[in-house]
């Protein structure tokens, strides 16, 4: 396969550690077009510029960098905006198209990139709107989370629930991001955060990241909003889906106390409605969400590599498999199974 | 009819005028189950306090005073938080229930009120929570307005969407309450207010209240907010569904902008769900709704009537049709016909 590294504006990185992450398994294994094939998956990396194209004037050769599926363009209206972290210039969401120009080829036929970054190779190019440059001290191969989940999750609490010291929040699904967002209720200040998932195998984990409470909605016959508001006298004040499901969305807006209670959809899906009564949200909850936790990326990726150097935030505890490219297929059947937080793929020794 | 003036901790208030509020049409008219009657409806009201029962320190005859359906005790967790306007020990909101303790009797039998006021009475006796003391120089035929649909349509821009200066907005639905929406917007210095109705008649009374785009559904065969996001170049930042329709709720949440739009519920409706698809709020847009405008009532509404009579906001453009008590029953009719926005109906001369 060939990767072409004279674009304009463009870096050609290689990459050196790149994660599996839940909407590369969702893109292969669950979405259903599949007009969007042959395609590079993987977006969740760290890697080294390896060399620029012309107009690249704030990346150089040797500069550690993290890929952005959501840029930051910096001159269009989101990007002003301090209210969002869009960014018009970004590779649509969902579903996922390449860019107009082909940027890897194989035997002769175009290959698209996933999310604009295509990380499950050993060199990818991107615009450089969509790259950022990290502190160069920073360990790719744990780094490399910050790409996508951990952001995600984090900022999905931190930004965008806005969650305040004392409060108390529960958080649905504890998958690497819904584990990320406990860990950012955590640093918020929450006082309890409860933990919900199907799988208890999950609550172990998520204890290390500061949930103070476990509720396996198996263990109960009443709905599970019921069990915490019961809980919580009224419900949480912060509640965050993290697990993809529209009756699962409705539960964590239901099981927010009326008058202030936030509820945030972080789990990505969008093949069926998310409903609710009127009165949840005219009884004063508030129904938001976010892509990438609310960060603008370019900023906001070095900023929480930062806060891993500091020990602000933890990263470590993610990965619960390390393994090559090569191992890639092995890593889709741990994830299928939910028998991984995170694996993370090596190319080369750092 | 009797009504009782001691209850304690509550005024007995000479009602002096009261509107008809769509509230009362629906619970009259549209609201199934039928159990909670005999009820005395009416809740948009002023008055003056005629005489006060034990425990009750705030009030005392001649003070003139507007009805609180949603009360402020100043004590629950809600009243203290500078989050919420709710209140603990309010009266349910819907379904209405009257207080354990009935006040009214007729000819034997216990009387409900509804919202815990019953203004379509010439004397009424609340709790001294759900009782609001407004400056003694503002004439009641006017500022009663504020007891309910004002302050809901205005706050719900004001006080939960927290509409920006400079920003576009979209008002669906031009009854008082969407008309009064308008109004919000317009003080909080939006620039563009589009206003959405099927029935054109309304748009000249919303142009008076700051509209300044006029859109009837009726004239477009693609739906509304693709007709709004092409208008706006990708969706207002602001819009107010104040039907109480959940196929206009969907449609005011899409035409929001991705990236920081805000969708409020004002029209009160709870028979059937809202529905979105999650990417609607995962591209952050946020979805929210409040009560009586977001405003605590007992402070909120002096605040509203020093507005009105500061000429801040406008309450005399609501009023279509100035009426007596007896002539409730056409008023009723007018209502059900859309050819009212606000009927006045007075007890006795000022």
């Amino acid at each position: 396969m060939s990767v072409f590294s004279l674009f304009g504006h463009c870096p050609l990185v290689q990459i050196v550690a790149t994660a599996l992450c839940h909407s590369d398994f969702h893109y292969l294994v669950e979405f259903t077009p599949k007009e969007n094939f042959p395609i590079v998956l993987g977006h969740e990396a760290a890697g080294i510029v390896e060399s620029v194209g012309p107009g690249v004037t704030e990346f150089q050769t040797g500069d550690k960098v993290i890929p952005l599926y959501l840029s930051q363009c910096r001159e269009c209206r989101f990007c002003k905006s301090p209210k969002s972290n869009h960014c018009e210039n970004s590779a649509p969401p969902v579903p996922i198209k390449a860019e107009p120009d082909y940027r890897y080829t194989c035997k002769g036929k175009n290959v698209l990139q996933f999310l604009g970054t295509g990380t499950f190779s050993e060199y990818t190019v991107m615009n450089q709107i969509a790259v950022t440059k990290i502190d160069p001290a920073a360990p790719l191969d744990k780094v490399c989370l910050l790409s996508c989940g951990i952001c995600t999750g984090y900022g999905a609490a931190v930004n965008t629930a806005k969650v305040e010291p004392g409060s108390t929040c529960a958080v649905f699904g504890l998958g690497a991001v819904g584990l990320a967002a406990v860990m950012g209720c955590y640093v918020a200040g929450a006082k309890r955060i409860i933990a919900v998932d199907i799988n208890p195998e999950k609550f172990e984990k998520a204890k290390v990241f500061g949930a103070t409470d476990f509720i396996n909605p198996k263990d109960h016959n009443k709905p599970i909003h019921e069990v915490l508001i019961e809980m919580t006298n009224g419900g949480v004040d912060y509640s965050l889906e993290c697990a993809g499901n529209v009756g699962v969305m409705r539960s964590a807006l239901e099981s927010c106390v009326k008058g202030w209670g936030v509820s945030v959809l972080v789990g990505v899906t969008n093949m069926q409605d998310i409903a609710a009564r009127p009165i949840q949200l005219i009884a004063g909850r508030t129904w938001k969400g976010s892509l990438f936790g609310g960060f603008k990326s370019k900023d906001g990726v070095p900023q929480m590599v930062k806060a891993y150097m500091d020990k602000k935030v933890k990263l470590d505890e993610f990965i619960t498999h390390n393994m090559t490219l090569d191992q890639i297929n092995d890593a889709i059947e741990l994830m299928k199974h939910g028998k991984c937080i995170r694996c993370v793929m090596s190319f080369s020794p750092q």
